[in-house]
C-alpha cells in the first residue's frame, strides 16, 4: 500500500455513488481505480477499499468476494439488509475490514452518542422519548435509517432493545401514550436534504437534541474518510462510531 | 340584559371547565350564573350565553333545549361530532347563536388565514404541505383538532377538500410522496401544551407557519371572548373567523 | 424582442454572477449576451435585460447609462445603497425597468406579505415582535438585508416605519422590553444558507413565520424570473412583489 | 433530623420564593419553618436548609451569618455575584454545605453535560457554536444565566474560558465569524418560559441541542430537591452537578 490509496466505487451510477466520485477528486491522496454497477465484474485486486452505496443483495455478493480474496476493505452504505443479510456480512467481516453505517456523518454520529447518553440519565417513567425526521419528497422509506439508529441508540440508554419500544405512527382516536415507547413521525417534502430531532419531554420542560444537513455531499465525504481509516484495519465489522474513535475500549 | 354578562359552564368538572372558571375569574363583568355536568339539569334561564366543553352527545342535547327555549346562546368547544350530530348543530342555530371551534386562540385563528392564503400562492405542483403537531403525553386523538383545522384550510386556499388530500403517516416502505397531497404527523410526549407546524417546501425553499401555546388558559380566555361576542348575536352558526371579525362580508 | 430573450450578468465573477449563469444555462429561452464586471464596458444593445449583483456604486453607474440609453431594463441585487444613490436608481427608474430587491425568492416574498398581514392583526400592546435570522459563518452584515425587509412587513402592518420601532441586540443589564418595538437576532455558524424567522409572542402563545432556504440557486432563478418579467415592463421602480403579482393595484 | 425536614424560604415575597413555596407545599416531608425577606431576621436555628432566591448582596449576608453558626445548609439560586462576592460565597461553603447554581432544571443541567462533551469532540476548526436563548418581555438580563452557563460548559469543552471566547451581539457591517469564538443571541418576546438553543455548524450540517422550559415551577421544584440533598452533606461548594449525580469521583 502506497501513500496514494486505490478506491473502487460500487454503485457507481446512482445519486451516492456520483456523490462519493465526487468527493475523491476533491482529495489529492486518492486513485479512483473501478467503479461498476450490479450486473458488472470489477477487478477488485486495484483497490485496497471500494465504498459501496448499491442495493442489500449487489452489497452481499460483494462482501462474498471480497472476503474469499481477503480483500479489498469495504465500506457499506447500502440500506434494507434481511436478517440473513446482516449475517452473511457478518461472515465475511471475519476476512476483511467491513464499514458499515446507515449515516456515515460526523455529527449524526455525534448525536447518536448524546442521545444515548440522555437516554440513560431521563428516567422513563418520567421522560417521554419521540423521533421526527424530514427529508425531501422522492425518499420511499419512513421512519429514515438514521432515525432508527438514533432509536436504537435511545434504547440502549434505557437497557432496552427498539423493538420491544417502538410505536407506530399516532393515528386515530386510542389511548393515552404508554409509558416507557419510543415514538416516530416523518414529513416527506420539496427538497429537504435531511433533519433528524429526539425530543425528551417530562411534565415540565424539553430537551430536544438535532440533527440537520445543509449538503448531501455530506455523507459522501464521510464514507470516504471511512475507506481511508478501513485500509489500514484488518478484519472486523466496524460502524462509524469506530471511525471516529467514540467507541471505547 | 345588563352590562354584566350571565354565563353558565358545561362540562364545569372537566379540565377545559375548570380553566373556564378561572378566566371567568378574572373579569369583573361576568357573572358565572350556572356550572353544570352530564347528568344535570340547569337553569337556562340565568344564562346569556353557556361555555360548553363536554362531549359531542352531551353538546347536541344542550344544543336541542337551548333552541326550543330560543336561548342561551353556547359556546362549544367540545370535539370528535358525527356528520348527523353536525346536522343537530346546525339545526339549532336556526334559532340561537352557536359560536363553534376546535381552537379558539387568537393566534391559531389568525394561523388559519395565514396557511390558506400562503397555499393559495404556492403553486401545489412545486410545493408540498405537510402539518405536524405535539401534545402532552395523554391527548388521545392523532391528529389534533386543530391541526385538521389548519389542514383544511390549506386545502381550502387550494380550492380543494381536505378528505381528498389527506395522507395517512409515512409509515414502512411504499411510493414516493404523491404531488398535491397534504401530510400530518404527530408527537406525544410529556407536559407539551399544543404544537402546531404547517410546513410548505420546494425543492429549494421552506416556509414554515407555527404557533405555539405557552399555557392552557389561553383557550379558556378565547372561550370567553368568544361568549361576550355570542350574547348580543342573532341565531346564526358562527367560529372564531367571525368572532375575531376575519370573516368578510 | 424574439421569443430567446438575452441577457447581460453584471458582477458575473461573483459568487451570485455564476450562480445567475449557472441558472441561464438550465433555461433555454435565454442566451447570456455579455457577462462583465466593474471597470469593463459591456455593450447593452445586445441585451434585453442585465441581471446585476454587482456593489451599490456599480449599479448606479449601470443604471445611468442604462437610463440614457432607454435600456436595456434592469433587475439589481446589489445591497448597501446610501439614500443619494436610492434616488438616482429611482431617477433611472423613470425611463427603463428596474426590478430591485434584497431577496429574489417566493418564499421570502410570500412571508412579507403574511408577516404584515399578522402585524395588522395582533394589537402590538399584547403581542411582541422578533426577528431572527442565522447565515453562513461569512457574511459580514447583520441583520441581514431580508431580516430588514421582513421588519419593514412588520413595521408597515402596524402602520409605522422600521427606523422607529428597531431595537438593537439585547445585550447586558437593562429595562424590560419596550411595548411596540421590534428586535432583531442574528446567528453566525457554519454553511447555513439562511434561514428567517419571524415571532409574534404574547403572555400565552407564539405565532412564528419562518423561511429555510435550502439551496443558494434559490436567489439565482428568483432573479431570473424577475429578468423574463422585466423585460416587457414599461419605466418603473419594481420588487419582487409586483413581479409575483402580490402587489394590489 | 427527623424524616420531616425543615426548610426557610429567603426572598419569600420575590416570584421565585413564591414558586419554592408552592413546590414545597406538594410535599409532605417538608415542613417551612421560616419565610423571610432582606432586613428581615430569621430564626435560622429553625431551618435545616434555606432555600434563597433572593439578590447577591442578601445571599452573601445570609451565607455569612449561616457559616458563622456552623448551619444551615443554603440552595442558592440568585444571580449577579461579583468576583468578590463569589469569594464571600466560597469562604461560607467552607463550614456548611452551599448548593449554587443559575438552574436547577434536571434538563438544563443534563444539556450542560452534552453540550461539553459535543464540543470536545466537534473540532473548532471546522465547527462554530453559536447560543441562543428566548425569555419573557420582563427579563431585563441578556444573555441569560443560563445561556453563559451553556457558553461555559462549550468553552470547557475546548479547553477554554468563556471569557476568551465570548463574542458580542452580530450588528452592522464587520468582519466574518472568527473561528473558535462563541456567539450569543437573545429573544424577549410575550411569556415566553424559556428557551436555550446550543448550535454546533460546520460547512456541511448543524447539530442543535436546546432546552425548552414549560412550566415556571419547574426550577423551584429542581431547587427543592436540592434542598433535600444539602440538608445531609458536608461543607462544601456544590451545584445541581453534584446534586443529580453527574460529577465523576
Amino acid at each position: 500500500m502506497s501513500d496514494l490509496f486505490h478506491v473502487g466505487i460500487s454503485g457507481a451510477r446512482g445519486r451516492m455513488g456520483r456523490a462519493v466520485s465526487q468527493a475523491l477528486d476533491a482529495r489529492d491522496d486518492v486513485v479512483v481505480a473501478v467503479r461498476f454497477d450490479w450486473g458488472e465484474t470489477p477487478d477488485l485486486s486495484l483497490c485496497d477499499v471500494v465504498i459501496d452505496f448499491s442495493t442489500a443483495e449487489a452489497s452481499v455478493a460483494l462482501a462474498r468476494i471480497a472476503a474469499e480474496r481477503g480483500g479489498p476493505a469495504l465500506v457499506i452504505g447500502s440500506t434494507g439488509f434481511s436478517p440473513e443479510q446482516d449475517k452473511e456480512i457478518a461472515r465475511a467481516a471475519e476476512r476483511i475490514a467491513i464499514v458499515r453505517s446507515g449515516n456515515f456523518s460526523l455529527g449524526v454520529n455525534i448525536l447518536i452518542g448524546l442521545v444515548e447518553h440522555a437516554a440513560q440519565r431521563l428516567d422513563a417513567r418520567d421522560w417521554d422519548i419521540e423521533i421526527a425526521e424530514a427529508h425531501h419528497r422522492k425518499k420511499v422509506d419512513a421512519p429514515s435509517g438514521t432515525a432508527l439508529m438514533l432509536g436504537e441508540a435511545a434504547a440502549a440508554g434505557r437497557g432496552r432493545d427498539l423493538a420491544d419500544l417502538r410505536s407506530p405512527p399516532y393515528d386515530g382516536v386510542g389511548e393515552p401514550r404508554e409509558t416507557g415507547r419510543i415514538g416516530f413521525s416523518s414529513i416527506r417534502a420539496g427538497g429537504i436534504v435531511g433533519e433528524h430531532t429526539v425530543l425528551f419531554a417530562s411534565e415540565d420542560e424539553v430537551v430536544t437534541l438535532s440533527h440537520s444537513a445543509i449538503d448531501r455531499s455530506l455523507f459522501a465525504k464521510g464514507a470516504v474518510a471511512a475507506a481511508a481509516w478501513a485500509r489500514s484495519r484488518g478484519p472486523g465489522l466496524y460502524d462509524m462510531q469506530d471511525v471516529l474513535g467514540f467507541r471505547q475500549a
